[in-house]
């Protein structure tokens, strides 16, 4: 029988409600494929704060680097904003990306077709769906350069970021995303600023450079301002969006809100090696949070793509994405996506009947 | 009788073809109220690459700062794209801002009654209109923080971008900001990144001080990726959103899109002192340019805006914007926003419809 380690990051806010149940899903996949899953739950963020003064505790990155897959929830909420960079919840989840090297992020964005409605474009442009893969690089750019902090001026200060890319980070993001293109509609646009920053036209001649090498995929550029627009005008131009880190963050927000609702979208950050974060990419919604009205289908869906990635079981995947589907078809809705005529129903009803359909 | 001295900039692609119907405009206005305005044209961007080798000529430059009233067409286009960054078309327009120190950029994206069918965006999310006004930082940012370039590795390369902010450029930003809101609907939506960028925490903290001195403005703050979420999801809880140069630029082009289409988009960029830079926020377009198919009512509305902001005539431009929406309401679409039913007219025509609106 397989055994696989995971390690739970619940966190803050909704965090360890949708955590739950992504891992009863896990569960009925275990018992149906006669694999072990072995869940330890971690503290992360703001629930860590509390207890040991440190967003990312020691403990918790050690377990991380062992067990190697690792279901995250959210991490963030008012009760932290005010302290130093350093300090955050959210340095938790940077940390854990750039020192575990996870620097490929999948960020699926699909229209299931009966939450056509929830979506706020019109029918017409939604007719052919949306089926978009944001690849955003997670470890370089803005996020990370070096110097970044302040110095006092004789009025004020002066603050500092900066954005660096080296030709091999683009290299092996960008081939990470013509590898999977290969297995979607094959079509790539990178999405730059190469007309300002010299980031970007680094990154379009090395993307432009790696894209040789894949002669059936096609590759087209476009402007980061242009391309905030193209997702509204016209999402069915892409497949797969490849893009820097400060950039994607933006994008594959704007991409989940045209199918309806962020609490649909699950992702995945890889890196070179074994270890993995599947996370929801909701925030921890610290106004809903404890009231049972989160949705659990993104952290339902990131169990099912480490399925996928992690445990290679793309068919297990294919079941979970099935069960939520006939689950929203069935009517039953989370108040995020909840119009009238709907079932409405809380996290864990959610949870349990896309279980029962696995 | 007064008299102003307008440069004009046409520049490339569909920028010709717009300027002159916003000429029209500010002719038929000038006669209307006995103005002598005084044009000048001058190369900039592909145009003056072609003529001079400098995409920002220094005669050009000198116009500027002389006449100071300038009306701006478009820059760029394919035939330019593969120069190095110092010698694009887009150059010109960064070089501009930066010299004549025009560091506020506002872009309205306000949604024409008549055009709602044109928005991407269902009916329900519109019912209640679309009235937002972009104030977004110009002349800072990752566009002109030093040091930026490459270096080689002994792989490739490692390429830089600096973002910069001092204190001061954000209180000045953000005071005007505020002192638009007031004439407004009195609230200041203030977007940055502060979870992560140092730049943003000093962004955040200036604004808050700043807003002190505006008791009646509400303010609240959005992180980037939320912001680029919530104008698709609920563009109504806007009034003024206020961000620096690089989220200014993608976020004012989605809410461009919100409203159906660039081609009716204007925006004014403004400093200290008297000189100013009206300019429709549609690029070159270079694939329809020629065809008679480019939209006139952004450059038409940048017009009015240079009567409003450099002229102090808001009744004036009130009579632009009344005549764009009466032509609207008549049915006369050029073909970015023509829909079936609709009366087709080509770029001329709808300029000439405005102009003798008026
Ligand atoms: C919490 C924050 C640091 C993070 C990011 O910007 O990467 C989040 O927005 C995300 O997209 O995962
Ligand atoms: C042409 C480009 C440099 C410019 C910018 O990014 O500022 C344009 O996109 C704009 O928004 O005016």
């Amino acid at each position: 029988m397989a055994k696989y380690n995971i390690v739970l990051l619940p966190g803050d806010g909704i965090g360890p409600e949708v955590v739950k149940e992504a891992v009863k899903v896990l569960q009925v996949i275990g018992d149906k494929y006669t694999i072990s899953f072995n869940f330890t739950e971690a503290l992360v963020g703001g629930a860590a704060i509390e207890e040991t003064g440190d967003p990312l505790p020691k403990e918790t990155l050690e377990l991380c680097r062992t067990h190697k897959y690792i279901l995250f929830g959210a991490v963030g909420g008012p009760k932290w904003e005010d302290l130093p960079r350093d300090k955050r919840p959210e340095r938790a989840i940077l940390d854990l990306r750039k020192k575990l090297e996870l620097y490929a992020n999948l960020r699926p964005a699909y229209l299931f077709p009966s939450l056509a409605h929830s979506s706020p474009l019109k029918e017409e442009i939604l007719k052919n769906g949306i089926d978009i893969l944001v690849v955003r690089e997670l470890t370089g750019d803005i996020y990370f350069g070096e110097p970044r902090g302040r110095e006092a001026l004789e009025y004020g200060y002066k603050a500092i970021d900066t954005a660096v890319y080296t030709s091999r980070e683009i290299e092996r993001i960008a081939r990470k995303a013509f590898e999977i293109a290969k297995k979607r509609r094959k079509k790539v646009t990178s999405v730059d600023k190469a007309n300002v920053l010299e980031t970007s036209r680094l990154w379009r001649e090395v993307v432009t450079e790696v894209s040789k090498k894949y002669p059936q995929i096609e590759l087209n550029h476009q402007y980061v301002d242009n391309c905030s627009m193209q997702l509204i005008k016209n999402p069915r131009q892409f497949d797969v969006i490849l893009t820097g880190n400060m950039f994607g963050d933006i994008l594959s927000d704007e991409a989940s809100m045209l199918i309806g609702s962020i609490g649909l979208l699950p992702s995945a950050s890889l890196g070179e090696r074994d270890i993995a974060i599947y996370e929801p990419i909701h925030g921890s919604a610290p106004d809903i949070a404890g009231q049972k009205k989160a949705n659990p289908i993104a952290a339902i869906l990131s169990a099912g793509m480490m399925l996928k990635y992690s445990f290679d079981m793309p068919e297990a995947e294919e079941q979970i994405k099935k069960a939520v589907i006939s689950t929203l078809e069935e009517g039953y809705r989370t108040p995020d996506i909840l119009r009238e005529g709907d079932l409405p129903v809380d996290t864990e009803t959610m949870g349990s009947l896309i279980a029962e359909k696995i």
